[in-house]
């Protein structure tokens, strides 16, 4: 029993600063993605594992949690990531024809934590927009993202691109397990680690691969990879939606610092297009993740473009001042209608009044006060502490 | 993969219009708590199972779902309460010597549905008191609790008074399964089944509880109790707190319709003392339940006064009508800096703006535009559609 207060590792209570900062940002991100025109949907914690490892999400596998239902004896998991939730949605309960835009705001769980600093209950934060393949959708959720981290309060970001067409076009025709070590090898940047993994694989390729990890930098990076990789549509067609984005993107966000970095379409297999990372000056921790992933849908029978971003709430305030508590009124207690009609209207106007409970006196304040309401000549007034 | 996107019995997604009335509720209902001087708290969605079972809270093992930590080996709970979280965060981590006001709004997990049409993930909204052991903070927290109701744009709901003392009283001395049969047949107030529980009793006992089987009505239960129930510091205790709460409760709340139910104790082990529901007209299900339950913070070493309630706000949102979107404005898609600065200007106004994706100029409005975004002159300018 007396360590019944203490938490699994990587798991933690957010406390009242930390929880009132969360909770604003929480309010100020919804309402930025409701400005775009995003519809906010909620999804369950649980769904069928069948469900949630669907299609290209099954590299969650080992992230899920997997627990019994009792009502039907299925195999259920606590959703890890919140993206294919939100396209099963798009695809069969809204089910529209045309443009969709949506949010989403709620807590995954991972079986272990990302990094060792990670927790392992995110509050995911994300975007998507459904049924236009154009560079446009892109760039709308682009301009979404920096505007969430603008107004967290942090300085632009510096965005990293990449493009899983490039990669993709070099693995055509390899096997499963060639894919997966090789995506092992690029997500660690190992050269060596590469050449074994791609040992049975064509000369070109094995060049091609090994290319990409040189393939880091500032927009330079695109035409060196123009002129070093294997020449096919699919690259081309990367190359010029990444110049195309830059361009936008410099127009908008002067100065904003990109990178390109081909190899670091990392661990996320889902995605199809374009992909995005934005870091922090300073920081080596990612701050949100986004890109297009056209196939999301396809496992619940509705292949539609979508493109999207998600971040993590509580990693995101974590590198913020706390916000300051606003201070509050104190008030006697009592039931005197007109003392209770004066706190009554102090709430209503949005102050906080704390009614001390008799006995509590002279204890430490735990809410800052700084007035009381105090009666004089059967008025109630409020005046400095 | 044709039924992934099935979801599990009594899950659901929250689409939209549903969503965003639920979003305005939170914020809603979560400020108010903040008016009163409560502190938001976030407790982890999973636990050690016997942080989450301990002390009282034994009775929700049948309702939560079990796992196991990959890092420790231990067997984790998905929360089916918040509760025990929060009184485990004010006996451990804030440690307060004073009043403390805390609350919380996040979802719990239940095996099994509370009813057929329920849910297994409300969305649960709470507010807890700790450190005073009068009648005030009961009334502070019933104060909330209707203000809250009324905030959600319900009328005055139909109070129900119970009090776990007279039937603790009753029960000194008898069994845990004796215990736990009496519990079971109040809760389906069988008068048989609850004779067949109490055979082995004392007949003064047997009496006792039969008769709180009847002790249901208005407040003239009062005085029927003090009549017919064997007499006790505990049962006079109990009576003089409930008439103090009613009486207050009148004068505040006029027109509130206050019931009186001591066998209604119910299913919740861990009340300890005056517990109420709240029922909607016409409703029988229940719209929130609160009580005092001093004893919930013991398993975590720290006994402090304790009193709250807790609400679901899914269920509470249902009863009512869903919130119109509010109408947007409709703009042209392009990168002119103009425009990308007049659509800036209106969603920093708090305006929907939604950029017209190339290509889709004439598919159906997914958003309500009511307004449309021109240029004219070089001017940008909003109008109606």
């Amino acid at each position: 029993m007396s360590s019944a207060w203490l938490l699994p590792e990587h798991l933690a209570d957010v406390l009242p600063a930390q929880a009132r900062r969360i909770e604003e940002m929480r309010r100020c991100l919804l309402d930025l993605a409701r400005s775009y025109g995003c519809e906010l949907v909620q999804p369950p914690l649980l769904e069928h594992l069948e469900s949630l490892l669907s299609g290209q999400a099954r590299s969650q596998d080992l992230r899920t949690f997997k627990l019994v239902d009792q009502l039907s004896g299925r195999s259920l998991g606590v959703r890890a990531d919140m993206t294919p939730q939100v396209a099963r949605i798009d695809a069969h309960l809204l089910n529209r024809r045309g443009v969709t835009r949506l949010c989403y705001c709620g807590p995954v769980v991972h079986t272990r934590p990302a990094s060792v600093l990670s927790s392992r209950e995110p509050l995911q934060f994300g975007v998507e927009i459904y049924g236009h393949a154009g560079l446009e959708a892109d760039l709308e959720v682009i301009d979404l993202a920096l505007d969430a981290l603008v107004a967290a309060g942090l300085p632009l970001p510096l965005l990293d691109f990449s493009d899983a067409r490039p990669l993709a076009a070099l693995l055509v025709g390899a096997s499963l397990s060639d894919c997966q070590a090789v995506r092992a090898a690029l997500q660690v940047r190992d050269a060596q680690q590469l050449a074994q993994a791609t040992a049975m694989l064509p000369l070109a390729v094995q060049q091609g691969l090994q290319a990409l990890l040189d393939l880091e930098g500032g927009v330079e990076v695109l035409a060196q990879a123009a002129a070093v990789l294997p020449n096919s549509d699919a690259l081309s067609q990367a190359l010029r939606d990444l110049g195309w984005l830059v361009e936008h993107l410099r127009k908008s966000h002067p100065s904003l610092q990109i990178g390109i970095d081909l190899a670091g379409v990392g661990a996320n297999e889902y995605y199809t297009g374009v992909c995005f990372s934005a870091y922090g000056s300073g920081q080596c921790e990612v701050l949100l993740r986004g890109g297009r992933y056209d196939e999301v849908g396809a496992a619940f029978g509705r292949r539609r473009p979508a493109v999207g971003f998600s971040l993590d709430l509580k990693a995101l305030v974590e590198g913020l001042t706390p916000s300051t508590l606003r201070a509050a009124v104190r008030a006697p207690w009592g039931d005197d209608a007109s003392l209770r009609q004066a706190v009554r209207e102090l709430r209503q106007q949005g102050e906080t009044v704390v009614c001390v409970l008799p006995g509590h006196e002279d204890e430490g304040e735990e809410y800052a006060c700084d007035r009381e309401l105090v009666g004089q000549d059967g008025q109630w007034m409020v005046r400095p502490l």
